[in-house]
């Protein structure tokens, strides 16, 4: 609320305070990653004046770090989903998503992103993005092949399979090996180059936001070659600035669940500074504790066959989940260990691939061996086990619910990986908080009232996903790209002041 | 940030366009129950002119209707601990809060309040709040006697009793039956009523915070009479205007986790107006995710004696824990079931007291006809319980640590009671996010800056409890009455302006 000349995101600078614009422009996004890319292409297709600014000296954000598989589908499905066979309906889509925000969903958000998931894979392959119209059977975390569509989720597994019809809605780029995000930054950035409405600035950190006496963001502060720019914006701001991953205080603050992760996945700029800079002009910033944290137990797919336990030995969840789905029941779970136990064949596979990195806890010759070694409680695994081997020899896990594919009898040799966070395994997370936005992109205050000027996307905002518990791959970098847009087309129809 | 004239917790008003103050004193008080009556009491004794500003007609506010339990203890005991044998160190009480409010734990509130919780006991006491010198031996949620000590949460199970050397510091007044709350706050009423520099208005409803130029906080808009009224705070502004838990609107925005309570527990003025105030002049609002949210599924202690399982016949806590924290791990749980398990014996003392209203969910001559009945997988409870009535036979709970003296063979016949939130039984809940502030009570935004001249205790600030997993009965009361009178006294040392 100060007079005073400010640089710092959490408070904003006052236009009466601005002794001169140094730059105008009609639209101002801040962040070149998926979101700020695609709000940018947008806005400029519109017919407004766009000028980008990114931190880094390049392109790319945490989008080129991500493998850009992009969750779409719906509406009878993509060119990709149909040719192989999948008539997704934007219902089943609807459903799914809904399930995985769970109490916290956003149903105008899911339900919008949903309707027009089909016209954004359109949009998408006009860019120049290339999808091939192939399916990638086997359970994935990313495509290292050329496929174009993948499972990428817990489409297949309870209880989403009994309420929602599955169909696989992760879009893979038409490129060999995890090279989506590169490949992906690489055709968006290209478009941008391309229009001659649109310039960017590389190496240009956003200070703080300009407000004027109605509260209105006109403007935002700009450091570039070590002089402040006073950045004038006549449609306004878009915060495309990505999460907080990166920011050990704000994790510390809003979401210290996510302190048992050793793997924050993000770009250095990760920061939370847009959300700073829209929490200072009023803007509500929601669902701050919640994250992505994962226990990436697959590939390779035979894992599935195994069992996750906690230290008294009982499972917690179906093991055919997306992996993020079983990080979040494990981290659940009282005690201090965490396993994941499967016969020698299956770890044979394990082995060559190591992508989760847990070391091996124990193995036995028989289970009682296995307890022994692993300090669980005499009898626990072999009841644990028991019930479970019982199950697959009749088909039907009835516990859990795993699907009835993975269902086959854990007969020792056993192996056990120690899943427990922080004792070696990979435990990837990100944030999964942020401003609270219209689906329009316009961001709003505690009551929900639009803070006029003001748009943000991607992670900078609280988007369709809002938890570990149901997440899906591809729900990120779709949300990013997909609200980058809603909030370019949004400030691209404002009246210019 | 606007100029305009407006009403709206949610935004501030400017000095600049008051006409004319219709009001003026040093310190203004939100809201008159514990934190707000204890605010304006240590600002009067330290010489402020204070005006106490109540929506209701009467003092009270959620403290009236709590049984205001109050957590104290550590540097050697209070006068009723040291009297009931208990030589209570500080660092064993720093060490269990610290446990209690795990990953986001404020470090240096919870010191603060520690080594501060004698100098608190004498305080009150010298209010004039009784406390006799006895101990309630039973475990109990709250105290239907007037015994002046009982252990109120986790302090005597595991995992706590390992690390800190258990005390008992639930302080209930001396008064019989669960009237502690309307006593304690009949008592603070009349200290406040005593004090010629404090006078209190009711039906008084606090609008908006009014800033100056240089976004201090200088005075609130009341609304009194169809009046709005200026009333310009030399000192600074204390919101003390409950939580948020009636508000349904932030629920679902902040704490979806709550939506499983059925049984909020606050005023009706806890609409989190004074989170929203805080917030619209730049204050940060912190672990609004969290809340009390619990199962009460004791007394009679005897149920101590039973067992909680999931829908898959798993236990998943030391039953001897305090009752949110079996509730937040029950609400952890995948599946839609939870039971209670105990002998028809036991069950015997439960019916007569009927505390939680969980209805019967099946009883059994053995343990296959109860799992039959309550429809789960054949051998699953009963694994259970042979593992369970092994472990009693031993002495030790091998798999949960609950404590040997609550280990007792589970013989049938057996009650299984219905646990599940949404199907009967009593689950109360209420918010523990609030405005961040300093041990001084200072509002912070969300760099942590003090916002100057305001002040937040409370519920409607986050204070030194924070979270159900880690709660213990007193220590909401016991801040906000601490947090309180930390607000009052820091005001009171401020300069007029």
């Amino acid at each position: 609320m100060s007079k005073q000349t400010k640089t710092n995101p959490s408070q904003a600078r006052h236009s009466s305070d601005v002794g001169q614009w140094d730059m105008e422009t009609d639209i101002a996004v801040i962040g070149f990653g998926g979101a700020g890319g695609c709000a940018a292409i947008e806005a400029a297709d519109a017919g407004a004046e766009v000028v980008i600014f990114e931190l880094a000296s390049a392109s790319g954000g945490s989008t080129a770090m991500s493998s850009a598989e992009i969750y779409m589908g719906g509406n009878g499905g993509t060119r990709v989903q149909r040719a192989c066979g999948f008539e997704d309906s934007t219902e089943d889509m609807f459903t799914y998503m809904m399930m995985s925000a769970g109490p916290q969903a956003d149903e105008a958000k899911i339900r919008n992103y949903c309707e027009n998931s089909l016209a954004h894979f359109d949009w998408l392959v006009d860019l120049g993005v290339p999808f091939r119209d192939s399916f990638h059977e086997e359970r994935a975390i990313m495509c290292l092949t050329d496929d174009g569509l993948l499972y990428t989720g817990s489409e297949n597994a309870y209880p989403y399979a009994q309420q929602a019809k599955p169909s696989p809605r992760g879009h893979n780029l038409y490129v060999k090996g995890d090279n989506g995000g590169p490949l992906f930054m690489k055709i968006v950035t290209e478009n941008v180059d391309r229009r001659d409405n649109i310039s960017v600035h590389y190496e240009a950190r956003a200070l703080t936001l300009i407000v004027d006496d109605q509260g209105e963001v006109v403007g935002i502060v700009i450091r570039k070659d070590q002089q402040e720019l006073n950045v004038r914006a006549r449609q306004g701001v878009i915060l495309c600035a990505g999460g907080f991953v990166m920011n050990e205080e704000m994790l510390q603050k809003y979401a210290p669940m996510l302190s048992r992760g050793n793997q924050p996945i993000g770009n250095p700029g990760d920061t939370g500074s847009g959300i700073q800079m829209g929490m200072a002009v009023g803007g509500a910033a929601i669902n701050m504790h919640e994250g992505f944290i994962s226990i990436p137990y697959y590939p390779p797919a035979s894992m599935t066959y195994g069992i996750a336990i906690n230290d008294k030995a009982q499972r917690f969840i179906n093991e055919d989940v997306y992996h993020s789905r079983l990080g979040h029941a494990a981290l659940q779970q009282q005690g201090d260990r965490l396993y994941f136990i499967l016969t020698v064949d299956d770890y044979g596979s394990y082995e060559k691939l190591n992508f989760m990195a847990a070391p091996i806890a124990g193995t036995g010759e028989t289970v009682a061996e296995l307890e022994e070694e692993l300090g669980l409680r005499r009898d626990s695994l072999q009841q644990t086990i028991t019930l479970y081997n019982e199950d697959c020899e009749a088909g039907e896990d009835t516990q859990y619910h795993k699907g009835s594919q993975w269902l086959k009898p854990l007969e020792p040799p056993l192996v056990a990986l120690d899943i427990t966070p922080g004792r070696g395994c990979l435990v990837p997370f990100f944030t999964l908080g942020g401003l609270d936005t219209l689906p329009t992109g316009e961001v709003v205050n505690p009551q929900r009232q639009v803070i006029p000027g003001l748009y943000a996307a991607g992670r900078t905002a609280c988007g369709v996903v809002r938890r570990a518990e149901g997440y899906s791959s591809g729900m990120s970098v779709g949300d990013a790209t997909f609200s980058g847009r809603l909030a370019g087309r949004q400030a691209a129809a404002a009246p210019r002041r």
